[in-house]
């Protein structure tokens, strides 16, 4: 079955990519976690990204921070969706991680999801919808996931 | 064969997208170009985005400026992948757009792309790599196009 | 008599949207109180949207965070004046959540207030000021509130 | 019957503040449109704010740029609905202006629209859906602008 | 002898204002402290600045945050000296207050200080050097304290 | 008679410059303008700072772009009040230029004024209610100049 | 000797990189031109990165808009000293650029420069001073350079 | 042997700044640790700038924050390169720190590195590098430093 790899440039974004992990454990896809840093592990990366497509992964999701090049990077040497997540940072939320991510130029894309662990989330979700393409059964779990949502709205805030 | 909707909240929101449309051509994607205004026609845009999948679209491409909430409410209301393209503002040059695209809360995702022109073009090319993988033939001419990107790319800078 | 619908995505905004609620009550206002989340309950947004005029409501007082929706949706659906109130956010302090709300195109007006609980509290009372322009009563009380505040302002500081 | 004042602080945001005029031109709506600035005739806005009641304006629209008091000064001296509107300035493109207008603290409202020409716009149709509120004929006018601008968006977009 | 008047929109300026008349207080500077409000006191703010300088006050220090309109307020009304200080606020931590309050339109200077308690310090020592123009004892005392500061910097860090 | 220096880092600062000597000779202060360059002369910054009160000079205004030293390292080097305004810079339109110039940290102020024009026009005034403390005559004029500008403006704009 | 390689992500790159090659030119430093593309030729950029030492090179200068990776990727794959250029981009005026080359974490330094041209020759300066550090003749057209720049300033500004 | 000067504009940068000097330390690199402050004791940075490189300094690393100028005052009185580290202001989170830093004028170069505790990391490495260029065994101790960090980065995230 496809896989989604979800990768990140260190230890400490775990806290924040957990999120697309754990949605898409709810969803019943299988993920593939690894830590992937374009600046320390430039290499790793560069293999990571050409061979992805060979080792059955489908869709590639990459959280980083700061001057976060990690997805880009990914992006630039692999014909696979990725999606980017950017990871809030100290300094400047984070503002810095989502335009590192999301300003890529004409022809290398990024599918980039908000800042911090809504986005990571999010990563998780758009990257079923991407497999459940060509998956019915995952379409049909995505949308139970999906309503099950709607129908936890309650109608009133309760103090 | 699989589709990608291509649509925007207004004419003036073309000359950016057909950026999209362009490289969909390229590429041999079927596309299905419509305007749709989530403020001045929303019930449009419901229709639109309830009956995305079973038109035969697999991916929607949506652009939008300033307060942009077009992407983001199609994805309410579809399973289906959804880009977003923050069209560039007047006054805050599409930092609006980005915000109000990217910044979606956990469970309802949009896949945001660079503002203007060249989030247009890779709002295309991320939609052809998601279709991609169910389609070798597409896959193909994706890794074609990326090539010929790469190989023009000249070794030294012409005055 | 009329009433003020105060509406927001999430049980998280109640915190930041209770202070509207406040202030009408203060001012005698009646108030209606729901969770109508543009994301993820789009259709009781839309019923909510249309419905509200014929519903005796007057005013609709809309706060979201984030790629805030909610406000300019609802516009997008009735012609009854629509507030939005931008809740603080996580990573930008509101700033996503501001420019979502203000920035709408020529045509959807949403009267927008500041970030947070303060924006919550001036929403509650442009509300009360619309509703006051044909209701001499409220005018009175509106009047008195705003004298109150005012004398509440002490001469010196007090260490 | 009621009327709309359009103010704004100098000659130049006119060309900007005309558009909430015509706006309430087309839907009937009577104006009064002077210059009032606060910074230059603070004593001309003192007595303009606090005599509007009396002179049976219901609604003030303010338009003003840069270091932007003018909404919110005035909103400090009339219980009546201010709406505020960012005239787009030079160097910061109005985000000085959107953000001196509305982040007003507890107590004093300014109901804030777009920056430039749309959020003139939409200050006239928002101080129209207001006076909507008594006034079925308006309400009336109102909706059928609101729809005309909806029949007006076209299904496909044109090169 | 010349007064230094600094005043603040509320109560809660004055931590941050406090940092103004302690350096006045360490320089021998008169100070007149109050609270007067652009928004909840227009009155007073009027008739504080319009008596300003006949009250014997010679430079006026104002403090205020979020939409900070106090300082460029009375500048309006007195040709007397005014500087603000952009007090910290919470969403935006004190950008909106430093650009209402910098931003003003030519003719009504405010000189603006940093953001928070180093504004407020800055604002008396500016005042103190405004005054010390015709005043020679000022003059050295100033100069005193200019220098303590300076030898008190040490050479080498501390752990 | 005291005068007012007026220096800028660059020939290329003094279109915006230009406009407080304007302000300056239409009220009769005298001035000093010149060229220092707090990067590429930052001997004759220092010998111009630390002279200046030897030279008659009673109030400094210096102008610069983008990392802009000069008001603050000339207000480090004199007991006199230093104004500062912020040039329009290219790229980031003068927003690094504020914040190089007004945060500068407790012990050193700098009285910033706005971005460009504007901010020059409002140092020369600025300058001059300074001057105007100790100068009748010149209060007298400062009077007369701001009256003669709130006369100037017109009840209703013009097409 | 020791060269300078200057390399870009574009051709669209060269007018703001010509003037870092224009001041080495000048300085008599020898430098090689490039375009290499983080994201359309990474493997030519690891060959480049990774061979620079070899080659002869002894500082790099690179630069790049929108998502700027390409410094900061260069700093992982080698050694030596990395001077990062922030292009000035279409939409965000280049602080993309500057915070994706800036914001580096702790292990894979770049120097940056100021966005756009002043930036590009400054990394040229700052590179021809890391080389004059072993090579005293270097350092005297270096001291010369600058003390022409100097000289070159005008005491007064002409209009 | 070639020593690393390390200065900053007051005791409060030190936690931030000693990263340098520990990194520094790691890499066998002699520092000599300095508060020197731009606004404070411009004249003792004048005598330091001056002097560097007869005291045999080869690199100067400059922290400030705030309206930062100790690193562009320091490059304009030396021909030495200079790195400056924007410490994280309180405010603008080191924003305006950044900008007063790498926004300089062509001319005058800062190599600039990240806000905070990585940039002062980076500013020690990137100093180390160029000392690197004439010393073979500093070459030698950078590469296994940068290899060991390479080393360090796990394949899998723990939770």
């Amino acid at each position: 079955m496809a896989k989604v790899a979800i990768v990140m440039g260190s230890q400490s974004d775990w806290p924040t990519m957990k999120n697309a992990a754990d949605v898409l454990g709810e969803l019943g896809v299988e993920t593939d976690v690894r830590i992937v840093s374009a600046h320390r592990t430039p290499d790793r990366m560069a293999d990571f990204a050409k061979g992805a497509a060979d080792e059955g992964i489908a869709v590639i999701v990459a959280g980083a921070g700061g001057a976060a090049h990690l997805p880009g990077m990914i992006a630039a040497m692999t014909h696979l969706p990725v999606l980017g997540v950017p990871v809030q940072s100290k300094a400047l939320s984070g503002l810095d991680s989502l335009l590192s991510i999301v300003q890529m130029p004409a022809g290398v894309p990024t599918g980039t999801l908000a800042i911090g662990e809504a986005g990571a989330t999010n990563a998780g979700l758009l990257a079923a919808s991407i497999l459940a393409g060509s998956d019915a059964d995952l379409t049909g779990r995505l949308k139970a996931w999906r309503a099950a949502r709607s129908d936890a709205v309650a109608e009133r805030p309760v103090d």
